[in-house]
């Protein structure tokens, strides 16, 4: 073993994260680190709650980024909201419904699941039915926008369901947040969790998470102590509740923490309506192209997710290969696909700083490339107009 | 709220933790992010497993960093090793052996509390009679370097004793890996958790552990699941075990990987022993200085921490005073005291990169200074002589 300072290569970063860091943030990132507990870093943790709250559109004083990757934000909702003997109803249509409930059995409740087919948005009527056939079901969860299939749910429909048969709503929102419109205030969603490496395009390992006031009571009414300490939302408050003095839990993640106040900056610095119209019309642009390319998206037109496309691969194509030599002969990172998709799709990722036209110039030039030499019969010329390349 | 990159004040840090970090160490850092599934970047995850063998003095195959702060690790020793009815022994001498209850007690165990005085080791012949006690117990567990008082307890014999008696044992090493002796190998120590941002200087956010066979037998032998989806070692391993492909659990954070490494490579490259000796040299230093401004340190010359000081507060001195003149005057952060020695303690560090004699020199000048003008009469000049500071 050689043992020497790593050097990454340098990578265009669309699969379905992370995406690519702006220098500026890398450069917060490299701050000198200081005190979790020293005024001037509790200071700009304030900063980092308000800039959440514009991000999620809340009002939720909850609002924080938890020290640790989206995973641990999803336990963190379901750990705190979910007691032993809670019925919760799922939406399931991908990965991280699946990875839901296990959350839900690990707390010690019982997930109901509702299924859909992978790339289909989660059917608010499979959900109104299961409301009415389990009236003791206390919550509902599912994922806004899927990552590993690329479609969107109607969140605030969802919501709006769960809320007429009294449950509490959580909602996966890690690929959407900063890319797509989020409502958490106006579609009353009351348990929120996201990451930071897809849309807002920090480096990996935080999750903001933001409850409201319903989420908030089922937590204070708890009648066992939530399953995990690190994760206690009774704890952790003392921390980031931010109500004068703050109580020593857990050591933030300090430099991370510079670097999601300045890519939240750089999100506040576009505004978030200008970053969810880039999204789109990047989104549009790579369409265009991936269709000149003789290539499928998955997802229906109505649910598609911009920033996270999944492409059918063609007959015959190994999806493998194909992804290797885009990495190691483009630098360009595209993903696999996930459980039943593995090995029939690819998912182009077009979030955050990534989402640029002259990345989706590279990204189609590159594919039809290696397509061709692949033997699949796509017009590359014809693409690289469609894209603006020539 | 003015919403403006966040410049931080340069800060010597002799608290608790976090240490300040390398120069190299930040560079590392602010190094592009790449994919987590890169193989560049699993290539790099190999070297920091290897490193942290080194550093642990340890063969465990399963020798990892969990994605998030040193609380985490601890969670991830107990939620993975105990089961419900498994009853713990835990050696409580200060508050991270308080919070070893809490994840006992939330994983569905019974803790047993072997009490010894905050500043006191965990006495082994204690530990012996409540293994005798509960013959039923199935753990020992205790911190090795209490972060709360300064005192460092015997972890070979504790280790020993549990053995003898058919129990595993889980080690808080967070703050004495890199700083005094570990032998996770040679002590035998069954399952140990770590953090980044004490004696490796590397920003925090990431708890190095390690897991022998003997506690992985456990985990494999559970009737139950782990209680946490994010830090269930069977799931976790999918994408650190190693052997051929990884599978994705969840995003590492990237950046915070390259930081580590790099912080384990100036290790590496000083070596383990000289880490040590420095900083046992340097805590002399502290100590002559200390005295020589009428300080005492409140525990046991033999079970002290070079790396934690844990300082009487003189009669009639407003210890949040001085800490505050210290940080704001001196740009000097030292550490209060935690629980019952709140108030009565002040703690300094001497981690990692700022345990060098430069420090101990600005850190005796600047209490000495700060403490002459709160009225407390000591002889500055004799402890400037003393560090060598003319």
């Amino acid at each position: 073993m050689r043992f020497r300072p790593f050097q990454p290569p340098k990578r265009l970063l669309m699969g379905p994260g992370p995406s690519n860091v702006h220098p500026r943030v890398l450069e917060a990132m490299a701050r000198p680190t200081i005190g979790h507990l020293d005024p001037a870093f509790t200071d700009m943790m304030d900063e980092v709650k308000a800039l959440l709250q514009y991000a999620f559109r809340t009002r939720n004083e909850v609002t924080f980024p938890v020290s640790a990757p989206g995973s641990a934000g999803m336990e963190s909702c379901f750990v705190n909201l979910v007691e032993p003997g809670d019925k919760v109803i799922i939406g399931h249509n991908g990965v991280f419904s699946e990875r839901m409930r296990e959350n839900v059995e690990r707390s010690g409740g019982t997930a109901v699941m509702v299924d859909d087919a992978w790339g289909d948005p989660v059917d608010p009527q499979k959900i109104e039915d299961a409301l009415k056939a389990h009236p003791d079901a206390r919550i509902v969860a599912f994922v806004h926008a899927e990552t590993s299939t690329g479609a969107r749910s109607d969140a605030a429909t969802l919501a709006r369901l769960a809320h007429e048969h009294d449950c509490l709503v959580i909602a996966d929102t890690v690929t959407s947040l900063g890319g797509i419109p989020l409502e958490v205030d106006a579609w009353e969603l009351d348990a929120v969790y996201s990451g930071t490496q897809k849309c807002l395009s920090a480096p990996p390992g935080l999750s903001p998470v933001t409850f409201g006031e319903r989420a908030l009571d089922k937590i204070r009414a708890r009648k066992e102590k939530v399953r995990s300490w690190f994760l206690d939302l009774n704890l952790v408050l003392g921390y980031w509740g931010g109500a004068g003095k703050r109580t020593y839990h857990h050591t933030a993640p300090v430099n991370a923490l510079y670097a999601l106040h300045e890519a939240l900056l750089l999100l506040r610095e576009e505004g978030l309506e200008a970053a969810w119209r880039r999204h789109r019309q990047t989104h549009e642009r790579l369409c265009d192209g991936l269709e000149a390319l003789g290539l499928e998206l998955i997802v229906d037109p109505q649910y598609r997710l911009p920033q996270l496309n999944a492409v059918r691969v063609p007959e015959g194509i190994d999806e493998a290969q194909v992804r290797a030599r885009l990495l190691h002969e483009h630098d360009l990172e595209i993903g696999a696909g996930l459980g039943p998709l593995a090995g029939r799709i690819w998912r182009i990722g077009l979030m955050g700083q990534t989402c640029r036209q002259e990345n989706v110039r590279r990204c189609v030039e590159a594919l039809g490339t290696v397509l061709a030499e692949a033997g699949h019969t796509a017009d590359v010329d014809r693409a690289r107009v469609a894209v603006g390349a020539v």
